[in-house]
């Protein structure tokens, strides 16, 4: 069932691993089969030299053990809400990134300082509120999908695939979860380099917004010209 | 004599190397058999290079030499008392990791700011007073396990499994000595995290107690409900 | 056509992933073949794993393909203005390099805070003003080599080869690829060095210029005696 | 001729390397032959992998070649002069490490803020003056020696092994010429360390006398009860 998909959901999460963003099992990586509405996640807490395709947990979009004998995420409602939300991403992934994390439990959200960042997430990467006591005690991890919702009621998913849960840490997505894991790994670059930049200029000014527009429309929509794609011509 | 346990405390010791938590011979790891009321340590100032399984020195709870022909680490008087009066551990780690002493040098408890810290440390890391000229100049290490002990007497040391010990560094404990590795290493990405979470925003709020129990006890106690255990299904 | 120095740029992109100084395709070098008139560049957003020297691009002065089946990297008006303007340079280098580009962030030149930098860049690595709507919407790149050539309008690209972009990143160059890939390693440690020099020391002062000149002159120029080339003798 | 110096003085000079404290050519370490009067040293600006104890330079207490094809490390004057200030040192190694020369460009001491520092250097490692005009014009290598000797006219060069040349960046010395890296290694640890306490605590208190006495004693001289020597018994 979802051999490829399954395949592809563990080399996303042996990434994170490989990448430096994940540490002991602080992070978990999910795909979608849109087609199946099926959603392939990590198993909870189990060692990252145990994983394998075979263990990959299958659920539905409510939730549901499909298929695997361990127990899914224990941030799987907050990976299916997410799936439901934004109908156009194919992979979402949780880290502990050391920098992006320390943005979360700062509550700022990171203010676009440059080009690395307008290039890949359009103005800031936004911080969520905190939970209040009633969505922390009941259903957490639903809840901390909907406060992530929330927060992306005006904003565009596709433009800015990431965001920061106050206190607690960032989760990112994309087009499959190579590219949810690819943002995760772009995410923590420019949380440090936005906090360096703080760091060196406290008054440091945002990118003004024709910059921020041309960095971001080079790479994406209908008038493209970076890289090879064919849409890029 | 304690073969299994010589085998442990050994591995956990070069874990300290391996997790780039120990620097030269700045670290040690202890693990006791309560059966056999024996606690095997790390030889003194011996290179990790020359470690083995059977270099490992074998004291009894007077810190006094029971097996092993090297001299048992300085610092065997602060595990052997930790072992006295925290009668739920089975292994304690001592380091000088590069964060986490940081906060002790500069005489601070590492403040509870976000998840990573609640899913494994309840509340604060706590940092001790100094130890004043005569605890300093009549057994030392003796009384740097006195004054942990002070700092816990109305604390939990299995909820907080650690301490900064103020102008000098860390120590953690565990169900074993590889457990207290494992605490090791998260204590110094929390200590980590939070000193950048401060250089963002110099005002950064402790987390909401609602959030520090929800996140505790996700992962602790009875209804513990995150990985693959029993006790948490 | 130009084999040898398809080769050279090919393994100075190489260099560059290497290093650490580029993260994913967030970079890129090229080098000129002053007698042929032919600058030889990396292609755009190309995985560096794919990177071979037989896809380098040539492109003409003008910034047109001369030969090469992929696009050339985005940046190559940027890569040819320098070469028209910087008469005597071999090759160009850009990175987002972590340190350098928090500066470039910053809007904030990197003062020559001491002998590291002085040894490498006479004076402080300027930092360019932003550019305009204007220049922003049309002609981007190449634009971005104007600020460039704007900000050494006085200056001795020489003595000082590279340039932090406001808002963007750093630029190196040298009298080849291989020797602007060292400027940028170099470029990096010392924005990193002058950043931690200012939170040592929020009043850290320029090197006086008797030590600057001492240690520029006793590595460039007629009497250097640094090394072990014969005009050091 | 002092084959076997030469093999010590290549292997701390690549040890340099594989510590991270030296970058490209930034670094050089020596050894002495007091029998001999001879010091043996890196030469200059020689790529690391072209080092090997055939190609370490042979000098005088004169600083003058006696045996080698290549020129000896600029800084060779340096060298030689604390040789003969510092009578009972075998060793000296100079490095552009990151955070030791940060401290140097900031122009400040490094506090003994902890016991690993005071496990190794007796209080401050000091900061030299910066050298006036007319010191860097002429002999400035000579005078860097000077102004070291100069910082140590009341200090312990055998208790503080170490020290920081202002606007430039640490020497460090020991008994031979690995002592002299690994005082280095840690030198820059503690300098990291430093710097990170006074991020977290800008108040941060110097370590009491009675703790710095203690650690540093505990390691040192007649009383020693660290690691396996047999005058620590």
């Amino acid at each position: 069932m979802l051999r490829e998909l399954k395949e592809e959901v563990y080399r996303a999460n042996v990434a994170l691993i490989e990448s430096g963003l994940v540490k002991l099992t602080w992070g978990n990586a999910s795909g979608i089969s849109r087609k199946e509405r099926l959603v392939v996640i990590k198993p909870s807490g189990v060692d990252y030299s145990d994983l394998s395709p075979d263990n990959m947990v299958v659920v539905d979009l409510k939730g549901r053990v499909v298929e695997g004998e361990l127990r899914p995420s224990s941030d799987t409602p907050t990976h299916v809400l997410l799936y439901k939300c934004f109908g156009e991403i194919g992979g979402v992934v949780h880290t502990h990134s050391t920098w992006a994390t320390s943005w979360a439990q700062a509550g700022k959200s990171i203010p676009c300082f440059g080009t690395t960042h307008a290039d890949h997430f359009y103005n800031e990467v936004p911080c969520t509120r905190l939970l209040n006591t009633e969505e922390t005690e009941t259903d957490y991890e639903l809840n901390t999908g909907r406060v992530i919702e929330e927060t992306f009621s005006e904003r565009d998913y596709l433009g800015t695939p990431g965001v920061l849960v106050a206190g607690h840490a960032p989760f990112t997505w994309g087009k499959n979860v190579l590219d949810a894991v690819k943002n995760g790994i772009i995410l923590e670059e420019i949380a440090k380099m936005a906090c360096l930049s703080l760091l060196i200029n406290a008054e440091t000014s945002i990118l003004p917004k024709h910059i921020m527009d041309k960095h971001y429309f080079r790479k994406h929509g209908k008038d493209a010209y970076y890289g090879q794609n064919p849409k890029n011509k």
